[in-house]
């Protein structure tokens, strides 16, 4: 493997414009991962690698997850110290760096009966990884991200724990449209809301499948994607506490959609 | 209001200080809080507040907030933009700031049929705090926490959006001690555990009251825990996912425990 050295190498420049920029994901249509684990598995879970960093001490270190990592992908590269510095997000990197094709998710279609969780504008990367990782636990058929959903962001990758890389992820360009759409194919879609004025989540039968909306930490979702959806949803609360974090309210969503 | 201009005043440096160290927290029984919000609901919740820093600007923007926080407490000073730059953890700082006293928790017994969540060494604040948030949410009778739970840390307070000063907190030295004392009051006591061999979360009737012990992001409960609680519990995961994150976890645990 030839090795680099230089901070200023133009592939290692890449590699951390696509850690630090959406807009630059978006454009090449390719993402950054850290992590010994996520890598391999990234590798294995069937995403495209296009090239890997390892430091030295990574390469004995984590030579099992490496090995997964070279079988799959063919320009890889070993790092200095330094360089693995610059790459890394964390404090404790394992030097182990990789950059994965995003998934295309053109012509995926929603499954007859299917039971989704649709995101809008979550902006909290620990929450949109979060709700990628319970999605996958609790057996949602796939979670539909649009606008502002940055699911390729290194901090939600690593809160997803590899899951936004497993589970069947979707990509609606203008969520409300995408909803009309499900309701035009007879699909039970809801809008969460904070507000006890909505139906209670276990008032619902889900058998016929269903896609639950989740908006933004601060705002929720957008009056547009509530206007389209079927119905109000929520999640009874008491005492002084007017929400729940954006995370807990779409796993209890997704429990409850699977019960 | 005396007005504090210097980084180096002790009032200043103690308030940095019990900002910085659990220890100090510990050792002072004070805690330090930020935001107008946050400053005024723990004022109007009843937690003494012993002294408050307001900026200029504050006075004017959060005069309402302030005007709470007043009221409750005699020592008010207004700081620079440069004192509260210190003080601040937040990127945007809204020039609110006050130092509380820990609530005293020792002699609060536990509500006959109570549903309670335990945290054992839980260490990530955002987890803590939105624990915090879930439960007073979802109408849990109290959060017990144990070893390692630093619920006054600033990040935990902030997650928690005040839940954690309003709820029934409950600290236990010892959580084994503590849950051996539980069982022998024929209290429910049940350790969450990622396998599938416990038992389902919702075969359990929780009429007569519970506590479910959730642990430490990593490693999960200890050993001496999981072996007094009556029983194990589980959510049902799917997915090559193996566990789920600890707030989520304990929200949905908490979601069946209210059920």
């Amino acid at each position: 493997m030839e090795t680099i050295t230089a901070r200023t190498n133009e592939k290692i420049k890449y590699a951390a414009l696509l850690a630090s920029s959406s807009s630059k994901r978006a454009e090449y249509g390719e993402f950054f991962l850290e992590g010994a684990r996520l890598c391999s598995d990234a590798a294995q879970t069937g995403i495209s690698v296009v090239r890997a960093f390892f430091t030295k001490d990574a390469l004995t270190k984590y030579e099992s997850y490496i090995a997964v990592i070279r079988e799959k992908c063919d320009e890889c590269y070993t790092v200095s110290a330094d360089v693995a510095g610059k790459l890394s997000d964390t404090g404790s990197s394992q030097g182990v760096f990789c950059i994965c094709k995003v998934r295309d998710t053109e012509g995926v279609s929603l499954k007859r009966n299917g039971r989704y969780i649709a995101l809008e504008n979550v902006q909290d990367p620990s929450n949109l990884g979060a709700v990628c990782r319970s999605c996958e636990a609790l057996g949602i058929d796939g979670v539909i991200v649009s606008g502002g959903c940055d699911v390729y962001n290194p901090k939600a990758l690593r809160a997803a724990m590899g899951s936004s890389l497993r589970i069947n992820l979707i990509t609606a360009d203008n969520l409300p449209v995408f909803i009309k759409k499900a309701n035009g194919a007879g699909m039970l879609t809801l809008a969460s809301v904070p507000s006890s004025d909505a139906r209670d989540i276990r008032s619902f039968d889900f058998k016929d499948g269903a896609i639950i909306c989740v908006g933004n930490e601060g705002n929720g979702l957008t009056e547009e994607t509530k206007s389209v959806c079927s119905s109000t949803v929520t999640i009874p609360m008491e005492g002084r506490a007017e929400s729940l974090n954006a995370s807990v309210a779409a796993a209890i969503l997704a429990w409850e959609l699977k019960r």
